[in-house]
């Protein structure tokens, strides 16, 4: 099976959870709105037409199937690219985490754009100072908290013990993420989760993603992302 | 199957969703937090302990199996109560289109909490005024219209056609949210929207929903959940 990626060409954003899964796989596909010309119009006239539009980007198109949604996507490669457990309660399981992970990213991205996605961060930027502090003081807890308590449960070093799953390669994201947007907050508080940390680093370490980090294929992180670099929201 | 639900005792919230489909397939279920005594103590044991705790409430107790996640409690649901069709494809759409709802969901409790949900409402209302103006000119038009659109290309009354799904139950929900939440933005908006005006009717007069809309089982909307009714939230 050849994948159709379509996500917008400039960004990680949502749709590297999806490259990764990808990557690990060695899995054939197309990043399709990063090939030179067309490749954005391609994205939209998908969105606009059909029976069965996406609603917003990232969407896989997969043989007929097209799907959207990131949490989606990976449950339906994860058996296909054989990142996840193939029992039902596995494959739940994984799917309920990488949900988290969803309301997880969506609070990571209102830390810049607390009001809307409308406007400039320069016109909501004491909103996004408040909600940016009531996320590290709250939700971050919350949210890493919760993950390294299922490393600790799994024992580790994955959230299924010792194989890797789609799951795994999103926390690698989220700290990764976290470090490049919040350099100082996330230096103080990585020591309550050596977990997660222990965690990215074997998967930054696998053969296929280290190649991907190094490769032109993954876009650098930048201020048009979820995760952003704004010095004065890093407190 | 007996099937237990857990969520909040006091609010229709998220886990009203999930009590729709339950109720419009007749199935039978326990509402284990609004069990007089020890309901809510009895959800919290699940969330503290276990290997696989759940992240936040609803969950649903099926069996062995605890799933949290209303979009993932719901595509679960879906063929064992009948109410998603049975191929692949139809349910990864019916899938899809409810995480779609569970986006919009999201933003709508951030019309009345845009910064935290730790802080009261009070603390944080400039920036939920300036929120639920975005969000009634910018994403209510993007969101509904989509799901119009749907409605559209499906031809009605509901998103699969002639044959009832749970994302039409949580479409159902959503109409009668933002009725008592926005009463005079809904009313002017709802002529956009003739579709899902349609579906909502057609939901509401299902003999079992109506019934548990009758019922004391349907808890009151009120201002802990989801939708609020805050009149200077309704312009």
């Amino acid at each position: 099976m050849r994948y159709e990626l379509y996500y917008w060409p400039e960004i990680q954003g949502r749709g590297e959870l999806v490259r990764l899964a990808l990557e690990e796989a060695g899995a054939s596909y197309v990043d399709v709105a990063r090939r030179r010309g067309s490749g954005v119009d391609a994205m939209s006239r998908m969105m606009d037409g059909g029976k069965r539009p996406p609603y917003a980007p990232p969407f896989l198109k997969a043989g007929r199937l097209v799907i959207a949604q990131v949490a989606l996507i990976l449950h339906h490669l994860g058996p296909r690219l054989k990142l996840v457990p193939r029992s039902e309660a596995d494959r739940l399981w994984a799917h309920q985490l990488q949900l988290t992970i969803t309301d997880l990213v969506k609070e990571i991205h209102d830390t810049h754009h607390p009001i809307s996605s409308q406007l400039y961060y320069e016109d909501q930027r004491p909103a996004a100072k408040r909600y940016t502090r009531e996320f590290w003081t709250h939700r971050v807890p919350k949210f890493l908290g919760y993950f390294e308590n299922v490393l600790e449960q799994s024992r580790g070093p994955f959230v299924f013990g010792r194989k890797l799953s789609y799951v795994d390669l999103s926390l690698f994201q989220i700290v990764e993420g976290l470090r490049y947007a919040f350099p100082k907050r996330m230096r103080r508080y990585e020591k309550e989760i050596p977990r997660l940390v222990a965690l990215r680093d074997r998967v930054a370490g696998r053969p296929r993603i280290a190649a991907y980090l190094r490769s032109d294929r993954r876009i650098p992180f930048n201020e048009w992302g979820i995760f952003r670099a704004y010095k004065e929201l890093d407190g």
